[in-house]
């Protein structure tokens, strides 16, 4: 007979017990006296929100459509609005079709369809050195292991990644995916090459791995598009594409989608009935309503015009202020920039403390690189504080550099 | 080195080669011709949506506090629903706090969380002959093993739940959890009997496997409340309690609860910061406003007489037309009653098409055991047709039974 546990937590799965707070999670928490400048947040700013529009757009749907609104829907979403992320996915560069869109409830559930579907125990997944801590916590969730490969300036290096998987096939273990941000990472703020993008599509496919190319912030470019998607390129086998609404509309709708190949996507949805039936009705009929409504294209624009000027800002202060003690990315688009200090002897998470009790927050760095480098870097966002709340956030930085010796 | 992949399902997980569509989901995906009398849905009347009401609180929402509602949130959930809910759960005799209260996206996900968290490959899953199939579907997805109890009218057959413990002890294998719907099941319509709740508890505190108690229907009495959750009589340990808004304010908001003791609950929502970051926060916003303006009891109620009439009328054109055939289930409460036909003999799948093209749909039920038993058996909603529509369907069901000889 089995014998009565004396906790919960001896029945816990295997997977359950890899389960990880994010450590950036947890921190975001904590912030939320005005008294403290946060460059430290993840999400993007509410004034980008077209609420007014929303409102409009909800009238409307609860008007006319309240019985599918707040009915039970079709678990790979409302037809028109896969419709919509197709045709706006192949505006990308990625020739897409409504039948191969599953709507998300937001783009980590996509993650977490696509880990659930395809890793099993101790099956490698590769990333990127930083990388998105929602994404790693899906793949820890199916108990994967994850490596990680570096990044230049311009995305994934090559020569690394080679070397990885070099080591892996001498160990005999098996990669299912690698996982990528290509357009504006969260948490670098980088953008991988054109060049990057074709090497690691054709590595993939010679390797017979899947990428995973994860695009939330694709649309937010500040100084030009971003290279075509790596999608793009492929022929519908070897890439599982990904993107949502929260970053250009709102999150709170918890709306994104994957792009696949028939085979995979057949398989998300069912990965999905069984996570919670469909996605959300109202949510969707909203986000479907205001997007055959055509107001998408000027969103966008109002939403890269916001955070462009924000960018700026913050991009200026911290030239003027910390340029001899660290260096930054251009953040050409997105929500972030990614902050390395010269002197690798300092580890950003230790100066959290006394940042608080100087005002300001931001996250270290370290929590994003699978392998424990990257302590002497930290994530900025701009997307919380306004201009004058951001100049002064980086005075407080400098002091913080100054009471460390590191200015003068 | 990995060779090339010939198609993605080479790369699928175990747990993905498990994956159920759903039998009975897909095929009420085929039953949208008005000329059909539909028995065969399993989702609440759009009639019993407080649409008008639903469309103030949204208003009011996202003037007051849009940034909340369309912002990420936390992933327990707005702190003051998991209050409410935790009354709400309270109010049905199970001691709640809100601190033991997750929000979900919708039970469903419920149930996948508790799966997710506790269930390993080859780990036995009890669920009741019938089952709710989304619920299996949640276990299939963590390739563990269902085992079916017999029900008796007041719920789960002891005798048949104590000699399935002995086999399983016999061959080794472990129970991580009974999974129950003692209220109005889905799909048989019964309750389980104070007695049988007590019994249960006993026994599996006794053997040391925890109780999932899936409450949807519980609101939804329409002759009397039922006997308290088993979790009412509960330390805390044993039992996973969850509900949700689904059936009684509107599926389409995709908002349920889990209710259980604080290891799990925090377990559960690393799974669920994994699973989805949190859900929906308009949504929430809405349920919470529609809640805390104290609109749930009036509710209730208006939604307990609206099925209450739509099940007196179909089980009396049952009782005028089918009682020499069949027999069913009171459905003192929910959304369903489960038909039996007389003759063994006869696998109620079989007679589907010529149903459809007499006018009529039902849901086999065989597909609701586990263990392949059920041929005889179908299940009926009355929340679709209104009067006059299923008397009518009724009488395309005798009918069918007099081509097939069974009535004269």
């Amino acid at each position: 007979m089995q014998t009565a546990p004396q906790t919960a937590s001896s029945l816990f799965s295997a997977d359950a017990r890899n389960f990880r707070p994010s450590a950036i999670r947890k921190f975001a928490k904590l912030i939320n006296d005005p008294s403290i400048i946060s460059f430290a947040g993840g999400v993007p700013s509410p004034l980008t929100f077209p609420a007014a529009a929303l409102a409009g757009v909800t009238r409307e749907v609860l008007d006319r459509s309240a019985s599918v609104a707040l009915q039970y829907g079709p678990t790979a979403g409302l037809p028109r609005l896969r419709q919509f992320c197709a045709e706006w996915t192949t505006r990308r560069g990625v020739e897409a079709s409504g039948d191969r869109i599953l709507i998300t409830t937001g783009s980590q559930q996509g993650v977490d369809l696509i880990a659930r579907t395809l890793l099993d125990p101790g099956d490698v997944v590769i990333v990127e050195l930083p990388t998105y801590i929602g994404g790693a916590s899906s793949f820890h969730a199916r108990s994967a292991v994850l490596e990680g490969v570096r990044q230049h300036e311009d995305g994934i290096d090559i020569g690394d990644l080679e070397r990885l998987l070099a080591r892996l096939r001498r160990e005999n273990r098996r990669v299912k995916f690698l996982y990528t941000i290509p357009n504006f990472q969260n948490p670098s703020g980088r953008v991988m090459s054109a060049e990057a993008r074709s090497k690691i599509l054709g590595i993939a496919k010679e390797h017979g791995f899947l990428i995973v190319e994860d695009d939330p912030y694709g649309e937010l470019a500040f100084d030009g598009e971003p290279p075509a998607p790596i999608a793009a390129a492929d022929d519908g086998t070897t890439v599982i594409y990904l993107s949502s609404f929260s970053k250009v509309l709102a999150p709170g709708l918890r709306c994104g989608w994957i792009f696949a190949g028939p085979e995979l996507i057949e398989r998300f949805e069912l990965a999905k009935e069984a996570a919670d039936l469909c996605g959300g009705m109202l949510d969707q009929s909203i986000v479907d309503e205001f997007c055959a409504g055509g107001s998408m294209p000027a969103q966008v624009e109002s939403v890269r015009a916001f955070y462009r000027m924000r960018r700026d800002t913050l991009l200026g202060a911290l030239e003027s202020r910390l340029s001899r003690v660290a260096s930054w990315t251009e953040a050409r688009g997105g929500l972030f920039t990614f902050v390395t200090l010269s002197n690798e002897t300092i580890d950003t998470a230790i100066l959290v403390p006394r940042a608080i009790e100087l005002g300001v927050a931001f996250v270290p760095g370290a929590p994003f690189f699978v392998d424990g480098s990257g302590r002497n870097t930290m994530r900025l966002t701009f997307a919380k504080e306004p201009d004058d709340r951001m100049r002064e956030g980086v005075d407080r930085l400098a002091r913080l550099f100054q009471e460390i010796g590191e200015l003068n």
